[in-house]
C-alpha cells in the first residue's frame, strides 16, 4: 500500500528568518538572556524528580508573584486565555450566575465564554475610558447575587488598571467569589491576592515576566476550592480540571498522578522569569514600572501627545520628566496601567501608517482592540522593556513616525 | 499600603540543575540540536508577518505529516491531551453518541472526557493485549449508530498499533465521523488520514517529532467541518473552538482575527521538527522506526526478554538481528507499535528497581500505565532515538539492570 498523496512541502526545506524586534505591543515582550538560555536546556520527563523540584519552585514563585498562600497554585499548560477558561470552568456550573465587570474586551470575552458554558450573565459596564466604582459594584453584587464576579485588573484594550480595593470584602459579605484577571498587570501594577481577598487569579508569562507565551499561572483560595469540591457535575474539561491539575502540581500533599505532559521547556523559562522577579522584588518591580510609566507620560506630553486614560492624580504638564515624578502622584489612585500605556491617535493621523512605520524601524507597537480600534496606540513596557532608555527611544521614534505619517 | 505578606522564596534565588538524560520512556523524547536552536530564536508578535509565514509552514508540515489535504489543519496551543479535548468538544454536542474503541487508557480517557461533556458513550473493549477487529467494529457502529467513533492508533499504555484499514469506509456508510488519536504513533507507524478516510486526527510534538511538549497538531475533514458548522450550541470553550482557531491559522481564506497568543517558541520548534520530517520523508521515517523496532525485538529475544504484544507476523527466534529483518514481516499486519515497545517484566523481577537502576545510569524507561502497571516496561524509540546504536545500548543496560535487580 502506497498512500502518500501529499508531496513534501518545499517551503519547509528552506531556512526561516526571524528578525530581532523590539516588542512594545500588548505582549509577548522580549525575553532576557537567562530565559533564552533556560529554553535550550535538555528536556526531562514530566514526573522526573528534578522536574518536580522545578515545578515546586515555580509554584512558590507564583505564590510570591500573586502574594498568596493558596495551596492550589500552579500553571495551566496553555497560554493566558486558558487561565480564564480554567477559572470559569471550575468555579461555576451550568445555570449559575456570573457577574462581569466590563471595562474593555476582557470582560466581554469572559461574558461570552460564560455564555458558552451556560452561565447566567450580568454585566456592569464601565463608562468609556473609566473604571467601575465601588458603589455600583456593591449594588450589582447585592441585587444580582451571583456565584462569582469577574474583574480584569489590567484591561489591556484600554490601558486601565481597575482598582480592586474593597471588592473582596463586598463579595464575601454576600458569599460570592472574586475572580481577577491579572494577565496584563502582574508585576506591573500593585496586586496582593490575599490582602485583597481574591478567590481566583490568573496571569500569563509573556508580559512583565518576559517569558515566552505557553503557560497561565493560576491560584485558587480555600473558599474557591470548597466551591469546586462541592460541584454537582464534573468540570467539562479534563485538561483544565483544577483539582486534577492540583494533584499533578503536588498541591494537596498526596502522591502525584500523571495528568498530562507539561510544557517542560516553557516551565523552565517561567522558573527563570520568576527567579528574576524574586531577585528584584515584587514591590520594586511594580515601583519601577510605575516610575517609568510616569516618565513615559511626561515624554508624551512634551511631544504634544496625550495618554488615552485620563488621570485625576497626575498633572504633569509642569513636570520636567526628571527623577521625582513619582512624588507627584499616588499610583494606587491612578487608573493608568503602568505596564501598558495607551496613546490617543492625534486627529488626522493614520494610526496604521504609524504602526507600520514603527515596524519598519524594528519596533512593534499595537493599535486599539475592539472599541478602541483606530483611536489609540497601545504601547507595552513590560519587564525588561520598562526602562527609561527604551521608553525614550520609543517615544522619539513614535513622534518621527507620526510626523512621517502626517506628511504623506 | 504595604501588603507584601509572602516572603521571597529562597529556592528561586538558587541555580537549577537539569541533567542530560536519554529519554526512552513514553515521551517526551530528546530534542535534536536544530530544535534547541530554534527555541532560542527571538520572540515575534503572534500576528507579525514572519510569524504568520511560520504558521503557514507549520500548517503545511502538519498536512504532510498526517497526509491530508484538509484545509482546517493547525496546532492547538496546549499539549497532546488538549488535541483530544479540542476534537471531542467540537465534533459532538451534549447528548450525542460517541463510540469509543478502547484498547488501553487512551480510549478510557476519551470515554471519561466524553462523559464530562455530556455525551452518550458506548465502548468496544479490546481483549487484553489485542486490537479490535473490523467485524466487531462494524457491528458496533451499525447497532449503536453514534455521531463519532474514537480510535487511538498508537496505544502507548500497551504498545499496540490499532489497524485502521476499512474503519473510515464503515463509518461513512453509516454517516458517522471517524476520530483518530495519533499522539504516540505519528511518524512512527503508517498513517494516511485521507486514504483512511479519517475525519479528525490529532497528535503531539514530543514523541517522534522530538520537539518539546506544548502543541497538539490537529486536522478536520470537510465532513467534520460541516458537522461543526451545523452545531446547535457553541463549543463549550473559546480556546478550543476549531472554527475560531481555523480563522487565526488562516484556514478559511478570510482575514485573520486575534484569537489568543500562540506558543511562539514551541511553534518555532515544531516548524524545525516538521522540516526534519519532510527532509527524511514520512514513509522513510516510518520505515526506519519499523526496521529498528524489529532489531529491538530481536535483541530482546536474544537476551531472553519478551515483547508484551504478541506478533502473529514476526517469528524472529531464528533471526540474527541483521539487515534483513524487515523482509520477515509485513508491518501493516503487525500489532506492535514501532516507536514504543512494551517488554514483559520477567517473573520475580522488581520492575520499579529496574526503572530506578536505568535512571541512575541516565536512561529513562517507563513502567506500565493503568492495567499494565507492574507488568511491563514501556520503551519509546521516538524520532532520533530510533537508531540501532541507541537501541543496542538500551537493551544492554536493561539486561544488566534486570540482573542487578534479580540479585538484590
Amino acid at each position: 500500500m502506497n498512500c502518500v498523496t501529499i508531496a513534501k512541502p518545499q517551503r519547509l526545506l528552506g531556512p526561516v528568518s526571524i528578525p530581532n524586534r523590539l516588542l512594545m505591543g500588548a505582549g509577548p515582550s522580549n525575553m532576557f538572556l537567562d530565559i533564552v538560555h533556560s529554553l535550550s536546556q535538555p528536556l526531562l520527563g514530566h514526573l522526573h524528580p528534578e522536574f518536580i523540584q522545578i515545578m515546586d519552585d515555580v509554584k512558590e514563585g507564583i505564590q510570591y508573584a500573586f502574594q498568596t498562600r493558596n495551596k492550589l497554585t500552579f500553571a495551566v499548560s496553555a497560554t493566558g486565555h486558558a487561565g480564564m477558561e480554567c477559572a470559569l470552568m471550575n468555579l461555576l456550573e451550568k445555570n449559575e450566575k456570573l457577574l462581569v465587570v466590563e471595562i474593555g474586551i476582557w470582560g466581554e470575552r469572559a461574558a461570552s465564554l460564560g455564555e458558552r458554558l451556560g452561565f447566567k450573565i450580568k454585566k456592569i459596564i464601565a463608562p468609556p475610558g473609566k473604571s467601575v466604582n465601588l458603589n455600583n459594584f456593591k449594588k450589582a453584587v447585592e441585587t444580582f447575587s451571583p456565584s462569582v464576579v469577574f474583574v480584569c485588573h489590567g484591561e489591556s484594550s484600554i490601558g486601565i488598571c481597575q482598582p480592586l480595593d474593597g471588592m473582596g470584602k463586598i463579595c464575601h459579605e454576600q458569599g460570592v467569589l472574586l475572580l481577577v484577571d491579572v494577565v496584563a498587570s502582574l508585576g506591573g501594577a500593585t496586586f496582593f491576592a490575599d490582602s485583597l481577598e481574591v478567590d481566583c487569579v490568573y496571569g500569563a508569562t509573556q508580559k512583565v515576566l518576559n517569558a515566552p507565551p505557553g503557560l497561565s499561572p493560576i491560584s485558587f483560595s480555600e473558599r474557591a476550592v470548597a466551591k469546586i469540591i462541592s460541584r454537582k457535575e464534573k468540570v467539562p474539561s479534563f485538561y483544565f480540571d483544577a483539582l486534577e491539575l492540583g494533584n499533578y502540581w503536588g498541591c494537596f500533599d498526596e502522591p502525584r498522578r500523571y495528568h498530562h505532559t507539561a510544557s517542560i521547556s516553557i516551565i523552565y523559562a517561567l522558573r527563570t522569569a520568576l527567579s528574576e522577579l524574586v531577585r528584584e522584588g515584587i514591590e520594586e518591580c511594580v515601583k519601577r514600572h510605575t516610575e517609568n510609566a510616569n516618565f513615559f507620560y511626561c515624554l508624551l506630553e512634551q511631544h504634544g501627545l496625550k495618554p488615552f486614560v485620563e488621570d485625576p492624580v497626575l498633572r504633569s504638564s509642569n513636570v520636567d520628566c526628571g527623577k521625582n515624578i513619582l512624588a507627584h502622584r499616588n499610583p494606587l489612585q491612578s487608573l493608568r496601567l503602568p505596564c501598558l500605556t495607551t496613546v490617543t491617535v492625534p486627529e488626522g493621523v493614520n494610526w496604521n501608517a504609524v504602526v507600520n512605520d514603527m515596524m519598519s524601524k524594528g519596533i512593534e507597537i499595537a493599535g486599539g482592540l475592539g472599541p478602541t480600534a483606530g483611536k489609540i496606540w497601545r504601547i507595552g513596557t513590560f519587564g525588561k522593556n520598562s526602562s527609561k532608555e527604551v521608553i525614550k527611544k520609543v517615544v522619539d521614534e513614535l513622534k518621527k513616525s507620526i510626523d512621517t505619517a502626517a506628511n504623506t
